[in-house]
């Protein structure tokens, strides 16, 4: 039995509530000073929280394994990255704000040039054209239309652009059209089985079309599509743990994780003052609050160590706000490591700090990678976090007699 | 997905070298002075290197589960044991130097005694016969010929033989002949497919012939087959890693054994001495180097941990001249324990030395079994290890968007 099969099987109701707060990269490495940047900041309320709390340390996928976000939420969650998977088309939409719906078909695009002559690709990324060439492309593809289906195209970021089909009869299982190097032309989409022969043949309809109205622009005068998916139709919080849960995040990437698997999205605004607030304002009506900061990852991204220390800093200077609303379980952890000094996402283990009733102690008394090697929980995985939080919330029954 | 397809799909490549060095049964027990083998010897460089390394204790196969040599170095290899299995006739000839085609079909031979009257088997190793004694048997065997297969047999040591089909249409999937016990006659090789009719028949007709040339032999007049098997056809270190990977061994056991994942076996002479030299020369040739040193096990095996703590002192030895060729990543470990005070395999975690970039420090200052109970690795498995060594040398993307 799957861990997902096991949490349908055992979850009963209770009033407490859960809090996960989801700090985005949070994991590091040792800066300059030897520290690493939760080590570095001035966290007094996290520590404090150390003390009556049990720590440990969780690996997102598997050792030595660097999730996108879409992989290391799902860990959180409790959806085993490996087996639970979310296409790349779906991750570009929901990045962007876009709601798929269960007959929606997704695709990530990418402008591209082609040789006028010989229709083979000469830029595969179009000399990554700025963001405001591809929205006014973006604007022309719109004319296109197809029997049946409604179209929507959105612009991402310089070349990329957002594709989504929606109708009857759409399916998984057809191939992508960039031939991934230059001086071939772009591939059809091919239909890998029978039910998606429909989706097949639309997407080419579509892109015979917009090759039309590319024809004579430059150099964005074709494009490709990858990644085509939809919603992996994953089973829902209240499915899966029986829980009423909302997420509370400032960027769409993140509210659309959140939607597949069936979290409400509230308005939360744009910093973690007004996330606060949101969570404040909705406490009464939620079992389970998914809260996201995202500018650790940011920071980390940039390679900028004390922008990653500052936003933890700021993180913990609202604790007591969300401390007073007595969460019956408090997780504080992250999605997976952006150490400043790789400058992207890494596969390092998490800080995690677990504090509940029932909990054992343990000697840490600061929040912090190595302080946490030495934590009660020892080194876990992603999807061992939510059976534990639903154990402290006495919302798990017995498994057999 | 299980791992092998993860690395597959994710490995990248990059110029950094990963060794791995594979101290044979490297895990011990308190001996007279309640130190371990490793704890007791005095390996300054292994100890300078924790300081700049993170640290664990890492399970061969599953807690409590003894490996032998062939699972043991699956593990390391990152080839989940309990999933891809060598068979025992495969690692009979590995372990004399024999190589296996992808034709070939290899089975362990042990000679027994029959009684003359009734054929049931009275001995099943023939009074443990010397192996100048099973030498000459296997002489008179060579003799036999079977019409459209090479045989290759070979003594091993005492009683036991190999032996090796080669030809076209060959399968596994047949039944061995050793009863497991005295009294019964030695059983007919059955076929447990249709594939593998033709191979019970031939190796049915090789007995039928070694019976004949044995008969007036005593105390071995008989013999039976067991483990008979293929190559195992494991996907390689290049399809698995992308890696360029070459094994530096003295014995012939695990050449065979890298052999099996595609690295090339290089010649490496018999010492620790003369297996650095091999190391340098060919360090500009090769991305992954597996370098194996065989006399801690055996020393553990002979019950002598004196020996084994000189074995382990005489690799430290040696560390700098393997440090000076600057490796990316370094892992030091073993593939199983072998305490002195057992005298035999042992299903005990091993202490791992990782040295990369992009580590957590922890705070191990030497290396031994018990100060990594505090390493920053906690407690892995063998599969790890290669995920881990991969990601260090920035062989790895991300996974999922």
């Amino acid at each position: 039995m799957n861990q997902i099969d096991l949490m349908k099987e055992l979850h009963v109701q209770s009033d407490k509530k859960i809090v996960m707060l989801v700090l985005d990269g949070l994991g590091g490495l040792p800066g300059p000073s030897g520290k690493t940047e939760l080590e570095e900041a001035r966290t007094p309320n996290m520590d404090r929280l150390c003390r009556q709390a049990v720590c440990g340390l969780s690996t997102p996928i598997t050792p030595g394994i660097t999730p996108g976000s879409g992989p290391g939420h799902l860990g959180l969650f409790g959806y085993d990255p490996l087996e639970y998977t979310i296409g790349r088309g779906v991750l570009e939409a929901l990045g962007i704000g876009l709601t798929l719906r269960p007959t929606s078909i997704a695709a990530r695009g990418n402008f591209c040039t082609l040789d006028p002559q010989t229709g083979v690709i000469t830029d595969r990324r179009a000399g990554r054209i700025p963001t405001s060439k591809c929205a006014e492309l973006v604007a022309k593809l719109r004319a296109i239309t197809l029997e049946g289906v409604d179209i929507t195209v959105e612009p991402v970021k310089d070349y990329r652009f957002a594709l989504i089909l929606d109708g009857e009869g759409l399916e998984d299982g057809v191939t992508e059209t960039d031939p991934q190097k230059t001086g071939l032309r772009p591939l059809e989409v091919r239909p890998l089985t029978e039910r998606s022969r429909k989706t097949a043949s639309l997407l080419n309809a579509w892109i015979g079309k917009a090759f039309e109205v590319l024809k004579n622009e430059s150099p964005a005068n074709g494009c490709t599509l990858r990644g085509i998916a939809k919603d992996p139709g994953l089973p829902s919080y209240r499915e899966v743990y029986g829980l009423n849960a909302c997420a509370i995040a400032t960027y769409p990437m993140y509210k659309g994780l959140a939607r597949l698997v069936g979290m409400d999205v509230l308005e939360a605004g744009d910093t973690i003052a007004s996330e606060i607030e949101t969570l404040k304002s909705a406490w009464d009506r939620y079992d389970f609050f998914f809260f996201h900061v995202k500018k650790t990852d940011s920071a980390g991204e940039d390679g900028d160590f004390d922008a990653k220390v500052r936003v933890i800093e700021e993180t913990d200077a609202v604790l007591p706000e969300l401390l007073a609303l007595k969460p019956s379980v408090l997780i504080i952890t992250g999605d997976h490591s952006t150490p400043a000094s790789m400058k992207s996402h890494s596969w390092h283990e998490l800080p995690v700090l677990f504090v509940a009733d029932n909990i054992r102690p343990d000697g840490v008394t600061e929040f912090g990678e190595r302080a946490c090697m030495a934590g009660g929980l020892g080194h876990l995985r992603h999807t061992d976090l939510m059976p534990l939080a639903m154990a402290h919330a006495d919302r798990l029954t017995k498994y057999g007699a």
